[in-house]
């Protein structure tokens, strides 16, 4: 079938707006209408071509709500006419990881997903008879996508999807973090590094964990008064000081912060993050994404102090046993995601979300396909 | 009074046999006549003059026991005739670290012991009427030595010093971090790089907590056969592999360790044991310390595929509180000592003691006064 797409040809190129080729889904696959997207960071480091991972041309986007139009053989979880968020962490209930009850971090699809292919190592995506390649399981950017089975979260059908769509990565990534990696207590001072979505959803799982003091970090102070909102109680900008921001940190509260939280990927914030951490206990989570090669250092007496050092992806949230109910959570009004999204726009203006998001103009712009 | 003691005078300079001045006890202070003490390698470091906190001329040694002598004003805890071990790591109970339940990092004499001195901010040892420092709050080189009375835990008078001098350092932190820190659970795979004497304690520790597979980790093969003694269920040399040792451990195990150790110092070996660790939940404790200056470094991405990255002092053990417990341990049998002991020698020899560790021909060689 044909469907309007947004496809990234080349690193570094803007996306085309073209009519791909989508195939029908395959055994354990699933064809999903995506009715809205959002655009995320990850996105655009991939089509910076900065992703040692990344694949051209290929259909990005993992942030999307839909539809299920059509179910592959031996399909059951899902049936056409269901609502679901494609899953970049698939969570297939079997493999090693699944059955740990200690981490999302799922194997089912990873080998191939990896490639920027389904599980059967081929792609469902075409281009003037020429192959297109897949996106961390998703590819949210085609209006017709097709997933594997377990890389999707049945979700409730009344839910909003221009705004549960960001439950597909960033509120998840961030709200997860603070309770599944974390495990934020009440009362718990919080440091946050970055106020992009990431950072808002962090500060927001924070104030669900009933946290104490929350200390939000950001070089753009523009973003202080949506931080507070969210729930930060401090905010503080490092170039407002004339030393490092983990010593203004260890300064503020005594001995740091029980948790600290990287939600940039920037390798020196993360190192300024787990400094921050409170000698005996505290502990850092890494949440944002470096870049390829980059590495993380600290002097090791840091940890032998009792900080800890860990890193969180999709927030360990399982998406398929998890998901559904954070979205029931969203639609009560326990978690707020009108207020990440500050832009909307049809898939033809794509382009200018990746512009908004550069000039941190936005923190997400949804797409929509209708 | 008078007592023997070595000092070590410079840095770099082998310790001399010397009649120092003792100074009583004073208020919140226990003078204790050692009987028996180890010589471990952060002696030896401090002692090279690479510790930055190192200073001159001190009373080195921190791995003892002894009964105390005399005790100063408002001490309650313990009384003349007490058999005690003195601990680097105090246990006041009353300061924010000690009250969390979360770490054994207590701060009550920390900022003087730091610094070679008592709580007063003064020593108790001198020659020739110059000052001696004190050193991590010990001090066991000396027969005679002042320690505060929170760093001192007291034990069955019935315990063999020979022995449980050992709890006072290097056995209590290899064990304690397998319990305490990483609280390895039944079944669990262990990894454990140097098989000195925390090395050779982690594994005993694994093997209390029931591992499965316990695989120990030295360029040195002759260490291998006490190795196996102690626990380890399969040694490998690195030297024997082509390729760097986590490649070796992720391909004998699949994805890795549950928990990895390193009890070296060594800041590569530490980045070895993180890289262990398994994907999705396994964690690395860092136990060796490192070189003034020398930093530890990975790729994020370890940490945000579920690696956790810790450390340990002292093995996350309570002086006071749970020291006498693990000494009836040792009297019960449950904690082997007597393997560490490879060498026995008056104070007179203790440079030979220094020797044979840098020669790596000793685990331990305890020094007895008597």
């Amino acid at each position: 079938m044909k469907s309007r797409a947004a496809v990234a040809f080349g690193p570094g190129k803007p996306l085309e707006i073209v009519e791909l080729d989508v195939a029908p889904p395959r055994a354990g696959e699933v064809m999903i209408k995506i009715t809205h997207t959002g655009v995320c960071h990850t996105d655009a480091f991939t089509l910076s071509g900065d992703d040692p991972e990344g694949v051209f041309p290929v259909v990005l986007g993992h942030e999307g709500a839909g539809v299920v139009v059509e179910v592959g053989e031996g399909v059951t979880s899902v049936q056409p006419g269901d609502h679901v968020i494609p899953l970049y962490t698939a969570e297939c209930g079997e493999c090693l990881f699944c059955k740990s009850g200690k981490t999302n971090l799922c194997t089912a699809v990873r080998a191939t997903q990896g490639k920027g292919l389904m599980p059967d190592g081929t792609t469902r995506f075409s281009y003037n008879g020429e192959p297109v390649y897949h996106y961390m399981g998703c590819s949210t950017f085609s209006e017709y996508t097709v997933v594997a089975e377990v890389s999707l979260a049945k979700i409730n059908p009344q839910a909003n999807h221009e705004q549960v769509c960001l439950l597909g990565c960033g509120v998840t990534t961030g709200i997860g973090a603070v309770h599944n990696t974390a495990k934020v207590q009440p009362g718990d001072s919080v440091a946050v590094f970055g106020l992009g979505g990431i950072g808002l959803a962090v500060l927001q799982g924070a104030r669900q964990a009933q946290a104490g003091r929350i200390i939000a970090i950001d070089t753009n102070p523009s973003k202080f008064e949506l931080a507070k909102e969210f729930g930060a109680t401090e905010c503080i900008n490092p170039n407002d000081y004339d030393k490092p921001i983990q010593e203004v940190i260890i300064e503020m509260t005594g001995w740091g912060v029980d948790h600290s939280f990287e939600c940039i990927g920037n390798v020196k914030v993360m190192r300024a993050a787990l400094e921050s951490a409170h000698r005996g206990w505290g502990q850092s989570v890494i949440i944002g994404v470096a870049g390829a090669g980059q590495e993380i250092s600290t002097r090791p007496f840091q940890l032998v102090t009792g900080r800890q050092w860990k890193g969180s992806a999709f927030g360990g949230v399982k998406g398929r046993s998890q998901l559904p109910g954070m979205v029931e959570d969203a639609m009560r009004g326990k978690i707020a995601l009108k207020p990440f999204v500050t832009h909307t726009m049809p898939l033809d203006e794509i382009n200018t979300a990746f512009d908004l998001m550069h000039e941190g103009k936005s923190i997400r712009s949804v797409i929509h396909y209708d």
